[in-house]
């Protein structure tokens, strides 16, 4: 089965050109799953109902998150309810939504598993446990299972990549909002990526406005990030994986810039 | 002309997969200059006199380098009196070395700066402003410019290209390890790329043996790193300048995995 | 000459309680000059042209800043017009305010000068080199210099100290909120202080209400921060220093709990 | 009963000046315990089976350790069969030692507990939920407890001193090396400081020769950094707990130069 991942949507500008071009996509890919990291779906910051409900019905089937998963405050209102959002694994006890989620697709049981890093972020639970956690749990059920690591740091994304070779069908990174160019199929049959990349406006830095992050590092006054305006980028991942095994046995990145 | 910029090199895995290859990939894409990052050609730390004599003999013209410079404490011997060996530019006053170089490769004299990011990594002076002081002291000599950004945070490494676009011929990053996809040519005519990626062992975490790191990450004690063995892979990026105007009309990435 | 200077003041309960008890502290130690840093005087964030006036009124001559400068956007209105308030003096080129005034009190001119530390906080110019500059620029009009250096690691401000040791009057922390117990005359004859500590509430972490800030680091969840409520505390320094020489002469700690 | 924590013994400077004072001290101050952090006992960096035992021969009943606990090798030959040295709790499964320890002096059990930061440290395990852990297993055989936090940021610092209210005896941090002025018994009978101090050369930044430490943070060359040489300072807190019911009845700093 091809799975289609999708890097940080940002904002209206990526929504928009997955509401025109996904279906192509799909078609020319044979996709039979498509996911994306959403974290900065809603105007760039976090998510809303609405946002997800537009991102459902172009037929995505889940969403992870990241580290702006809780920008919008009303997520607070239905991440409990809704299976198809998938927060960071490694979050302290008693924080809401889930780390995980088991979907059925066409009668094939689906593992997904949200981690973020720890380098050079916030300093949660240690990501290789709550992984060893998690796909222990999902493994009774399927092993078919997609993990996206929301991480800074190449080394410790890569290391996830090698800790969990062999046990899960990939490990893709997402974060830096810059697609990677070192996607392989690691010894144990895990796929792999670094970065899966951003899905919004090309002209930009990570999506914003590149004035406002230019006078960001060249001033010491805060400044207000925008979302760029202009044309748009898709950056995904397709992977293809063994429905009985849960291997990858393909991989390959998608890098469509509309301009 | 055609440059061709290589990744960071690992220790003698890379220099070796360069001895056997370079020439190869010189001819087959009609390379004039050849530069490196070389923070890591010693044994993953740093520069040696003889290892830096290696590199040249190999036909590369120039050593970037970064946060490993000072790693191999005999550099301090012979960096002031050599002209091809580059460390960053922002580096503090009455630090030995240059922070950018002016060469002359078949009577066409060509600039290279090297700059250190400063988000996740030790404050040195500001790369951008640093940037505008070597720029225009090395127009006054030639409009082929060549920027090495090392750093770690994909914003600043692309906020620093669109900021020096038009100004000089390619803003590259390294030190990251992991080759991006993002190459383009901006719109003021700047060859940019978020980073060139590693030049060593292909199954490793940024060269170092995935064990080690991988025990780094999942305990509370501290590991020592060792250069990985086995295969090896070449990251590079070929930046086709245009010799009168300095902007950049072709740009690829060369990503060769000898597994 | 005895200085009072006094420690982060926090929002509306820091500024009470030194309207109660300011003149007092005044009296009882025969404090010539007051000054301050303010960077939380405005409901705990930077600062507002009537909060200013209102501890101008006080009787405290000049507010120092720091990281939290910019907090309320109407500083932008003002700060360049007022002397008494000064913003780190190592911020970038172009940055509205001033780093460094010099004082007329009672025809004796005393320089004040704030810095930023670098080390765990954001990256602007070297605070060794931009004291440096400034000190320079101070003595040709006075020997009398005050530096608040707000910095959050202690060898960052230790090592400050010791280096402006004999070329100012006296070196003192702020921003960390919390008194140090090691004031000290150091050997040139520079007054020292790791940290002033806080003027605001006492039952508090940092001036913030208790429970939400252990809600921030006993979950993943964001969590808005409120000024704390009951009893206040005043944190300050008097450092007397010698008119003619400049030199501190002596340095106690004021540690007042009004529970 | 009074127990005396000793903080951060920096080398032999602070061991000298230990094996001259501390029975002067315990005298003066009716002492029944003597603990200290020794995590840079041994030449500033951890410790060694011969600085334990010189420790343990002064009077000394148990060590806490911190960010430095694995600088000398050896640690790794006695941690797990010396009851008496404490390292972080927080530390991730596997690590060898022991995060807390019930000691027996005199008949009565006395629990002692180290954890170590994540603000500006490396991320282990998260310190306030460990802290329940090893509380509540201490518990069952003593209320008398002691916790040394380990950690940089005054925030976290302070914020676990009013998690642990009433649980504990006394929470008191280490490893900033400056000891700060805000001793105090919390509501529910627990004592606390922000920091113990340091206890080693007086005349340096953190225990260190303050040029190097100077040179560091003026340059962009690494420094190596040496004991600070000269007379010794000793820093401690004086806890009196009750007995019966663990709490905290009064609780003064020792802060003695002796210049
Ligand atoms: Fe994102
Ligand atoms: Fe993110
Ligand atoms: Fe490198
Ligand atoms: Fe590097
Ligand atoms: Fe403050
Ligand atoms: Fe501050
Ligand atoms: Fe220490
Ligand atoms: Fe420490």
């Amino acid at each position: 089965m091809n799975t289609l991942i999708i890097g940080d949507i940002v904002g209206r500008v990526g929504r928009n050109i997955l509401k025109e071009k996904l279906k192509e996509i799909i078609e020319e890919n044979k996709i039979n799953l498509v996911i994306a990291n959403a974290e900065n779906a809603a105007g760039g910051n976090g998510i809303t109902r609405k946002v997800a409900d537009e991102l459902f019905e172009m037929g995505i089937s889940a969403l992870t998150m990241g580290n702006h998963v809780w920008d919008q405050k009303e997520i607070f209102n239905f991440i409990d309810d809704e299976k198809r959002i998938i927060r960071p694994a490694n979050y302290l006890p008693n924080t809401p939504g889930r780390g995980s989620s088991l979907l059925n697709i066409n009668n094939i049981k689906i593992g997904i598993i949200n981690l973020q890093g720890t380098v050079f972020m916030q300093c949660n639970k240690n990501p290789f446990l709550s992984a060893d956690d998690e796909v222990k749990a999902l493994r009774e059920h399927t092993n078919i299972i997609l993990v996206d690591f929301h991480a800074e740091a190449t080394s410790e994304k890569i290391a996830l990549g090698h800790y969990l070779d062999g046990k899960v069908s990939c490990v893709y990174g997402t974060h830096t909002h810059v697609q990677t160019a070192d996607e392989k199929i690691l010894s144990g049959g895990t796929g792999f990526i670094t970065d899966v990349g951003m899905t919004g406006p090309y002209d930009s830095v990570l999506g914003m406005d590149k004035e406002k992050i230019i006078k960001k590092f060249t001033s010491s006054i805060p400044v207000k990030f925008d979302i760029a305006k202009g044309p748009a980028q898709i950056n995904g991942l397709v992977v293809n994986i063994d429905e009985n095994t849960g291997k990858c046995i393909d991989i390959y990145r998608i890098n469509k810039n509309y301009i």
